[in-house]
Formats: structure tokens, sequence, C-alpha cells
């Protein structure tokens, strides 16, 4: 068994193997490049501490993890198309860095590559490794679709609920499902799975709620940035939509005229009426919830505990970053 | 065994059944229209037919035959976004009639439920399967970013060998790997599905240089437009890029002025000079040397020779129509 950081070492190491093909460059070019822009690889992580719940690692799941990050990578590139994206982790976005064909096609292109290093391993359980990657791929569409749909509506009209089923289509499945695949390979046993699949996805609940308080209540110096980015752009997040359903009429209204200010004062402004409505002390009490109910699952799951601790270990230091 | 229009049907009817959620709408509206639009249906009925070379269709068959089909159709969905093409089929585009963001995400999903399909065969080949999906899915990819990087040349830069590379990507390994596919599920021996393969791409190029024919010198009543749509755009065809080859000095620079002009007489213009350096002769034999090798491989295949009937007539059919 190893730590995160263990595991993110030795993923690098395969990740950084595997390269594409020299030619086409322009079609290889930038599906590198987005690699190249790094990332914290939660999510192939994640998969390699699924297998080793319960087995030892092998080059199956190294091969599922390479496929989860390769298909993240090609859902951040299109989404940057969708949503015009200037930048992603401070460089130039792919349609920006090429164009937008080349881009497009490049994230075709790690789709099936994602699909291909599935199809390499050995184990007799690839057509469930599929089932659950495929179910996955098409939740995570559906909810880049929605949370496009919600882009066109204004806070007040989202409700609690299908913001929710947004975020977790377009976030928690894949966490959920990275572990399940790895806990696949290591011969998990049904209710095992399903516990390690409701831990992922209540932790990638918890995880977008501490995202959406980090951009509006981060210390600066350690987030990296200046917070209020989210509130700054309109971005629907938990805070958002759930001030407008906390608000009084009064809030409301100034709420919904913050919405056309692009001023400096304007974070501020948002924040002192969250505060009012209690949004914050409301999102803090729900990434708990969330938290308490991944950590419950943890403890369901019937292995030695020790074998649990990478996990644990893991769930603290997401829900407790500052960046 | 069944002739094309039987097993055209019998396609039709299973397609048919193959139906997207409900919801989001936003979603799967774009995927199921570009679907409805129809088209020909070609190469899941070669899937089909390449089962029937070899054993009794069965269900597997089908679903191989429709991710088939939902893989090209997501090919000609981002080659329509890529290429900015208003109209497929006579009908408005998916991102024409929806939006591009829609449009790329429709065609994501597509790929996946491609992928869901395929992954629902009871066959054992499911992994060798998968193998001829992704190495033909990636090539089609490289194909579409060739044709992208050649469009930015002048026909004149474009040398016959890398266009057919192109070409061959581009059209004919899917039509290759759709027979190969429905072989194995057939389980046709390593000899046969090798000529089969090879069967599928000579034709597949023999079928695109009749398309590049018919596009110039079709029968404006049979072929149901007007001929010439190609060189009015310009668009790289076997024609255009064997025409600068075989042209002199003078014929060339007549060419390339030609290349500048949009009236009407331009296409009556170009076709002159083709017959001049005599590029439809050129083309006329080099359909029927790759058409001759086709027939060659196909006689290779070592199976009763009743079988090989609709693929015989299904050939003489896609190279001799006149639309």
């Amino acid at each position: 068994m190893h730590t995160f950081q263990e595991l993110l070492e030795q993923f690098e190491r395969h990740f950084g193997g595997c390269t594409f093909p020299d030619h086409p460059a322009t079609l290889y070019g930038p599906a590198q490049y987005i690699l190249d822009l790094g990332g914290k690889r939660i999510r192939p992580v994640l998969c390699l501490m699924g297998m080793e719940l319960f087995g030892e690692l092998d080059e199956d799941a190294f091969e599922v993890a390479v496929a989860v990050e390769l298909f993240h990578n090609f859902t951040l590139l299109h989404d940057d198309i969708m949503d015009k994206a200037p930048l992603r982790r401070g460089k130039p976005t792919v349609h920006t860095r090429y164009n937008e064909p080349a881009a497009l096609l490049a994230g075709d292109t790690m789709l099936i590559y994602a699909y291909e290093h599935i199809n390499s391993i050995r184990s007799p359980q690839l057509q469930r490794i599929l089932s659950v990657f495929n179910k996955t791929a098409i939740e995570v569409c559906e909810g880049q679709q929605l949370d496009m749909d919600y882009e066109q509506l204004h806070p007040q009209e989202v409700e609690m609920e299908q913001y929710l089923t947004m975020i977790r289509l377009k976030t928690s499945v894949l966490l959920a499902a990275s572990l399940q695949m790895g806990s696949i390979l290591g011969g998990g046993s049904e209710g095992n799975l399903h516990h390690l699949y409701e831990f992922g996805k209540n932790l990638g609940i918890a995880f977008q709620i501490q995202d959406d308080l980090l951009d509006a209540y981060g210390d600066p110096e350690k987030f990296g940035k200046q917070p209020g980015g989210d509130i700054l752009a309109n971005k629907k997040t938990f805070l958002l939509v759930k001030a407008f359903a906390l608000a009084d009429a009064a809030q409301r209204e100034q709420l919904s005229a913050l919405l056309q200010r692009r001023d400096g004062d304007k974070v501020a402004a948002v924040l002192r009426l969250f505060s009012a409505c209690r949004v914050d002390e409301w999102a803090r009490q729900e990434k708990e919830k969330y938290a308490c109910e991944a950590r419950r699952h943890l403890e369901e799951i019937a292995v030695l505990s020790s074998r649990k601790k990478p996990l644990e270990a893991l769930t603290d230091r997401l829900l407790n970053r500052e960046s």
C-alpha cells in the first residue's frame, strides 16, 4: 500500500511513458500540450487506491489510471472549446494556442486512446470495467450539457436539486468510477464496490463545495490567486444558487442587481450578502454532511481498516485544502 | 445469406430501435437529428456481410453494426463543425440547426454510445473487436487532420502518395474494419480476415475515385444535383491533385488561375483542362486498378464462392453507381 504522493509519482512515471505518435504533429501536438499542462492527477491515483484497497497494483491498474486521466483531459479540452475559455492552469487553452478544429480533433483522439489503454488490460474484467467507464463518460457529457443549459438561466431559476444533479454528473461520478474501476481490478465484492462508489460520489460533492468556498473565501496567499473569480464571472456555484433560495425578497433583488456589475467592489458586496443570508454557514454544513456520508461509506467497506488509511488521508487532504 | 437490400432493412429495424434517452433533450436532440438525416448505411451492412461470409447473423453483429454507424455519424458531425459546413444531405448541419457546443458534445456522446454497443456483445472476441475499432477510429482522426492540413496547401503542393494516405485513413479503413469486425464475429481465420480487410481498403479507394469522377462528370439527372461542386469549391480530389502532376507548365498556370475564379464558367474550363491533361482517363484507370485489386483479395478468401455473391454485387453496385 502506498500514500497519495507515492502513487502520484508512480503514475507520473507511467503516464510520462505514454506518448502519442509523432505524426501528424498537427493532431498530436495539441493532445500532448494539454497533458503537459499537468494537473493534480487525483482521478488516476483514486483508481490505483481502489485497486490497493483489495489487491496488489499491477500493470492493468496503471493502464486504467492512464485511461481515466486521458478521459479527464479530453473533457477539459472539449469543455474549454464549448465555454470559449482562454486559459487553463494559467496557460492558453488548446483551441487558443492552436485552433478550434485541431483542439476538437485532438480531444476526440484522446478519448479513443483512453479506450485503447483500457483495452490493453489482461484482466478478465474488461467488459465490466468498460461498462463503468461508458456509463460514467455518458454521465459526464450529460452533466456538461446541463451545466451549459443552466448557464442560460438566472441563478434563481436553477433548483438546488437540479444543480446538485449537474455537479454529481459533471464531477462526482468520475471520482467514484475511478475508485470503482480500480477496485474491480483488485477483486472487490459487489457490496464493497457499492460503498466505495458512494464514498467517491459524496467525496466529489464535498470537494466541489470546498472548491466554491475556496474561490469565495480562500486566503489569497495560500489559494495562489485572488479569490472571487467565480463571483466576478457570475458562475453558478453552490453558494450563488443557494443564496437565492435563502435570501429574502429584498436580498434577492440586491443580488440580482449585483450580477449586472463587474467592478472591483462587486466581490465584497456579494460576500456581504452571502453572509447576511448565511449561505457560507450552509455551505460548510453541507460540505460536512457529504464528507460525513463519504466517511460512513468508507467505514462500511469490509477490509482491514489499515488498508483504508490512504483514502482517509486523501479525504482529509482534499476537504481541508486551502488551494 | 442476404442481399444488401435485405441486410439494410434488417439493420434499419435494429437501428431504429436504438434510441437515446429523452433527457437532457438539449444533448440527445442533436444526436438524434443527425441519425434521422439517414444515409446509405454501407458500413453497418458491410459489418453484417463480413459476418455472413463465415457464419450466421446474430445479435452481436447488429450491435457492432450499430456501433459502426454511430461512429460514422460522430465523424460526420464533428467534421461538419471543423469544416464549418452549412449543409449535410441537403439539411442544416447539427451545429447550424442547434449550436456548436451542443453539436460537439452530441458527437462525443455518440462516440461513447458506439463503444457501449460494442461492449454489449456476448462474443469472447470483444477485445479483438475493440482493437480493430480503436485502431481504425484513430486512423480516421489522423485522416481528418491530414485533410485539414492539406486544405491549407495549394493542390500542387500535395503529393499523390500523401493524398492517397489521407483518403485511405479518412475513408477506406472504416469500410475495411467494418467488414473485418463482422468477420471476426463470424469466426473467419487470420488469412481470410487479411484478404477481407484488403478488399475493403481497395474498394474504399475505388469508391472515393468514383465519387470524385461523379462529382465532375455525373449526369445531373441521375446524380441528383449539378456536378462540379468540388471544382467550384476548389476541393482537393484525386482529379485536381493529379491534374497538377500531369499538366505541363502552361496548363498548371491556367489551372492555378482557374482556382481563383468562382464564376459559372469555371467548372467547364477546369473540365476542359482535366481532359487536356487526361486526368479523367487516369482516374478511370486508377479506379479499375483498385477495383481489380479489391476483387483479387475477395477471390482469395477461402469460403464457398456462393457466399461471396453479396459482396461481389455490392462492389459492382458501388463502383458503377451514377449517384
